[in-house]
């Protein structure tokens, strides 16, 4: 009898992304020498993230309450608004700590090889969103490859036909890089929304 | 008030080797869109995996059984016994389907950097094991590195006092790399142990 235990939970770690078979057998050989505590605090955790974790009815970011802790602060700036494909990268932006304003969740991006079109997206709702009274920005920023730029492209002419200022993040060369190592596009995109300096 | 579930599940999760808090932010949001059936398998999976796997009081294989499915599997080779640092080594062996003989878990290396000697290791074990009637070779497979090279000559001299037959798995050039890209003291292995073609 092979040790079917350890194949199951490799077969399930294996399922997570960038996990693959060897990485998922290292992890279940760390949980095998950990402390049954710690392992049952992750195995819960797990749980309780998937259970007491729903979407903001308002801007769609992850939330443990129905409107998430950046629609009910009351010391963000109500004034602007960021578009972002999915939830993730509201996390990933604050934890930049510079955007105080708030978020509105697409929930994905056009891409018609992947049979999404704009009404798959929660573009309604920006919409009604970005008329109010308050809003006086939308930042545009979607990821800067194929299918985020057309998204971006699709959202900034709606956008501006509602007489809306839009802005959308730089791209540019990232921070720390090599000119050298830098691929042509990015650098085109650099050369192009040069910066007086 | 912040996601304090998310925040949670990612630093349990940052605790597992290789995962970093970016990781562990990806692999919850991916929990976070994963069906709650499959999180609740994964979930059981890891504490059934920490509760249910022993080590095999032979050879120190990790088994849901008192003796692992290879000790006692009838049609393994029991003349040859392939020692190994630890049981994750067997996990890789095992992988690759050639070696049909017997294991045995040494528990560590000898280090004693990290305070770790021959008396803290399975050595006593093994050389009763090795001096049974039954075994005819004992093939050394330790890590090729400064602690592994140091246990497999302390274990060789050991065991060439009792007359035994001992190997040590063969060092070299991986096989799809390129010579280019090999660090010397591997090419000088490879020399070394050039074999007749």
């Amino acid at each position: 009898m092979k040790n079917r235990i350890f194949e199951c939970c490799v077969n399930e770690l294996s399922r997570l992304p960038g996990i693959g078979k060897k990485t998922a057998a290292r992890l279940a050989l760390h949980i095998l020498k950990t402390d049954i505590e710690q392992v049952r605090a992750l195995s819960a955790s797990l749980i309780e993230l998937k259970e007491k974790t729903v979407f903001c009815k308002i801007c769609g970011n992850m939330s443990e309450t129905e409107v998430c802790h950046i629609c009910t602060d009351d010391y963000r700036n109500r004034t602007q608004l960021c578009v972002v494909e999915e939830a993730k990268d509201i996390f990933v932006l604050e934890a930049t700590g510079f955007y105080r304003g708030l978020y509105h969740v697409l929930g994905g991006r056009i891409s018609p090889l992947d049979g999404i079109g704009p009404d798959d997206l929660s573009i309604d709702k920006l919409i009604q969103r970005a008329t109010s009274d308050e809003v006086a920005e939308v930042i545009i920023a979607t990821n800067p490859d194929i299918e985020g730029e057309t998204t971006a492209i699709y959202l900034s002419k709606l956008l501006h036909k509602l007489n809306l200022n839009v802005t959308k993040i730089a791209s540019g060369v990232p921070i720390g890089s090599n000119l050298e190592y830098t691929d042509e596009l990015t650098l085109l995109k650099a050369m192009e929304q040069r910066k007086d300096f």
